[in-house]
């Protein structure tokens, strides 16, 4: 089955078919605010953190699956359809959707009406800003209702998921210009400093920011009642769902073209300056986003801007093998995927709901390995903050959360490959930058400035934590785990809740771990030569030792640890 | 509007549409399994505990509501509808839906055809059992289709909905008599020692575990594809989603009848005899199950002594006074929802998700005084089990986890109202049996044998916390919180995801409750009089002292502690 193509001289993959096996997404955002966007329009925004700031709400293992999401609803003189199949499910004449470089574009075709909806978090905006132009490309003037569509979240994702008792009760409103412009300002009374905005650079005929009285209370997100009676209801949320949408009526003549601006932003203000009267929210952040997304050339630039960054970014690396394909995800695909891993770190995905974890110590080492030639001073960054959050006896907690950049303790620590990868990391930015700067910044321990020591003190506890962790045979105890997640994943626990992670008779004496073995022999040369540049010739000499002492221990016993050395040296 | 009326004669309410203002539930089961049903067949089932136990998945604030259940689809040469309305939401014919006693009728007539679906939760079985009855009431011979679905949760209720990493590779199941009685295993292999079963006593045409397969994975509820194609998959589950359905398809000649028991039964194992095969899992425990509900002589058995035992429990208290209203309030209805609220203590409905907080030490002992009259015995049990999580100091977990019985300090401790909560149950529990014997019972403070003392002593220690916990004023202090939630949930907290309850200045020196003090007041003397009985001189003549020193601090600071004492007097 043919579900698209790649369009190279765009860099983008075009999606012909909305039905596609499993909904694909496009990763929007690479600074602080983000949206997971799907083929259909599915999906949901968070600032910096998928679980603590998620802006709009999102059901994970849904049904339908992947219903929810930033969309468009047209009501064309009775007919109801969105330019992404989703939610109606309304037959489209002919539908695409390019995915692009930070940016998607959405282009369906309805009984001679065209909607395209392009969708981008703009650089240097916390914010998802989309346009949305309607043609009219029949031989009759048409009278068209557009209406927007975002459900907001609580903020904190996960008690907006359980605590209904409270979480009913909250939600909060304020308006511009007749609606245009929304302000869900839910707990920014009692305790944040921050809101959402959902604002369109036109005037509308209507909005509704209360779920039930948009949808009704037994229609799913495919027929809303106020789209399929083409009424907006004016509705301000107090407590309940809370939605924002806006409608807006437009006659088309045969050929004529209209074009809006949809942002959806994320706005803060200093504790000293939330309110402007009693109750009456500090607007000025809004404005400035909003100041920029008010004509279709702003908009342009913008996604230019975004093009263009994305142009450079992948420009710093490329191939001509010859061979198409190979060259389109070196190129490309494989250079974005990894700028995506950088900015998620896995917390957040179609599988990942972003309430489960933060970020992952020994993932973000890995990932460096991809993106480190693409921004080099972002890498660092990652590593030091990573590094801030290791334990002053060289083990690390194995996750962080990103907003706060502190190790949780959620899977606990344990995981004995974990102080490996950030020498791991280290060696591969200095092998990228020539940055060995990087060695003499003071870095904290467990986010603690009084413990503060060189980034090298930490490669140094590292390597150790491991030269004094070994078992049996002279390998490295696996402690809670390795990075082969299969291997923690199906033993040692033998009641229900009890994690697979931290708890079982694998941390013992006893249990060793070749990979963790291969990795320590795999990263030695590379630290030696670190440290010999550095001048502690001793701790090298150690490192070398190790590096022999650790092949023979493997080699005795028969297993072949060489694995990953040939991996690693390829 | 109108949706309903009572039926006094049969103890049910009789619900007349199906599409009313939001779903009104019914809860079934009053020992170890419960389900919630809503008008329409919406709910979930769990054993014991609606976050660790959970049997079938439920998804909280969903669109459209309510969207979920235990369903049965009929396909009648092409219309394809439920009994009750939803998820197809075809148009019924008729519809109505009988709230009772622990059982729920929902009845649909569609193109002459009759589905009476009869659900209940049978007395000590730990099983939702529920008749479905087909009549042809057409004069022209019908071949039917119906299936029946449910949508199984991988017991942890919490996990299954935020870890998608892991859940999705986990479903498992097995079968006997081709896909009639379907065995939900999943974790039964590695880790539990327990397994659903989902079986109908009649031969099927079909079956399917997989929901994708079922459904499509773009369809909802409303349109499952096996259903619409009249074509079950015969699908069995490896990971993803994990569904029950049966097909069955029957000729029905004009005025005949047929009928099918549906069970869904939770089965447990002594972790020694799992399994009687590799990897085949012993269901003796669900051949029990099942054997007791083969015939519809059984079913109508069961449900007789479902209906016997709430005539029992309902007629031990009832009034005559002439108002029809009143009558149906006091003899039927507001018991009725104390032993739900016994049984369930808040820890589930619709807006409780089950996976939030357990149950009440405030809650299960203030409701006692609604449900003790009914079932005595459980009240006693229910006291020493909430005594048992008391700290040795008196002062109280606020909840605790009813599978496990241990406090759990999800929301902290500190509640001041909680030790005289204890008083208060003890005392109207004695009142209503004259169980003096209770109080000599050994029960553990903290879950600790090693630190149980009698429950007189818990009393002494309860009243003793608040004595030795008074703020500037001679007041109780508050703690973190007493009986009024408006209090502890509007302040106190300044930043995001703080709790309301379990920080903040409130937990000082100074603050203090008048609620508390009223209370105070208002068990002293019932309190006293058992102290006195006991033999106990010394306390009461404490007791009476400390009762008048209240009354008087709250009068000298001229607030009105009064309304407590009347209200409880009366």
């Amino acid at each position: 089955m043919q579900y698209g193509y790649f369009d190279d001289a765009h860099r983008e993959y075009v999606i012909t078919r909305p039905d596609t096996p499993y909904p694909w997404i496009n990763y929007l955002g690479s600074e602080d605010f983000f949206s997971l966007v799907s083929c259909t329009s599915g999906g949901y925004s968070f600032y910096k953190d998928a679980r603590l700031l998620r802006l709009t709400r999102y059901r994970y293992n849904n049904v339908p699956t992947d219903a929810g999401g930033h969309y468009f609803y047209i009501n064309d003189e009775g007919t109801v359809w969105n330019p992404g199949w989703q939610p109606t499910q309304t037959a489209l004449d002919s539908y695409e959707c390019r995915v692009g470089t930070g940016y998607t574009v959405i282009e369906g075709k309805k009984n001679g009406l065209k909607a395209k909806q392009t969708i981008m978090v703009p650089r240097g905006k916390t914010a998802e800003v989309t346009r949305l132009e309607l043609t009219n490309e029949s031989g009759e003037t048409k009278k068209v209702s557009l209406y927007s569509f975002v459900e907001f979240c609580l903020w904190n994702a996960q008690d907006d998921s359980t605590n209904f008792q409270r979480n009913f009760a909250l939600a909060e409103f304020e308006f511009e210009k007749d609606g245009a412009v929304q302000y869900h300002k839910t707990e920014y009374r009692e305790r944040r400093n921050h809101y959402a905005v959902y604002a369109v650079n036109a005037p509308v005929d209507g909005f509704d920011t209360d779920r039930e009285s948009f949808l009704g209370l037994y229609n799913g997100f495919g027929r809303p009642d106020a789209v399929l009676e083409d009424k907006p209801r004016n509705s301000v949320a107090h407590g309940w769902a809370p939605i924002g949408s806006h409608c807006i009526k437009r006659e088309l003549k045969p050929g004529e073209s209209v074009s809006f601006i949809f942002v959806l932003g994320y706005c803060e203000n200093p504790d000293d300056q939330k309110f402007v009267a009693h109750e009456v929210i500090n607007k000025e952040p809004a404005h400035k986003l909003l100041d920029d997304f008010q004509t279709d050339a702003q908009f342009e630039a913008a996604l230019a801007e975004l093009k263009a960054h994305w142009d450079k970014l992948l420009g710093k690396f490329s191939i001509q093998s010859g061979n198409e394909k190979f060259d389109r995800q070196v190129n490309m695909w494989n250079q974005y995927q990894c700028m995506v891993t950088f900015n998620m770190s896995r917390s957040a995905s179609y599988f990942e709901s972003g309430i489960g974890r933060g970020m992952g110590f020994r993932d973000c080492s890995q990932d460096l390995l991809g993106f480190v030639h693409l921004i080099p001073e972002r890498a660092r960054q990652r590593i030091l903050d990573i590094a801030s959050t290791q334990f002053p006896d060289g083990s690390a907690y194995h996750q962080y959360q990103p907003l706060t950049k502190r190790g949780n303790m959620d899977v606990g620590s344990g995981f004995n490959d974990d102080p490996l990868w950030l020498i791991f990391g280290v060696n591969a930015y200095i092998k990228e930058t020539g940055d060995f700067g990087i060695l003499d910044e003071m870095v904290d321990f467990d986010n603690d400035p009084s413990q503060a020591q060189t980034l090298l003190e930490h490669l140094r506890r590292s390597f150790r934590y491991i030269a004094n962790h070994k078992g049996p045979h002279g390998l490295p105890l696996i402690g809670r785990a390795d990075w082969n997640d299969c291997l923690n994943l199906n033993c040692f626990s033998e009641h229900p809740g009890e994690s697979f992670q931290t708890t079982g008779p694998s941390e013992g004496p006893v249990a060793e771990s070749v990979f963790i073995a291969g990795m320590y022999v795999g990263v030695a040369d590379d630290y030696a030569d670190l440290l010999e540049r550095c001048g502690d010739h001793s701790e090298a000499a150690f490192v070398r030792g190790e590096k022999r002492a650790m092949t023979e221990a493997v080699e005795k016993n028969g297993w072949d640890g060489d694995w990953f050395l040939r991996a690693y040296d390829a």
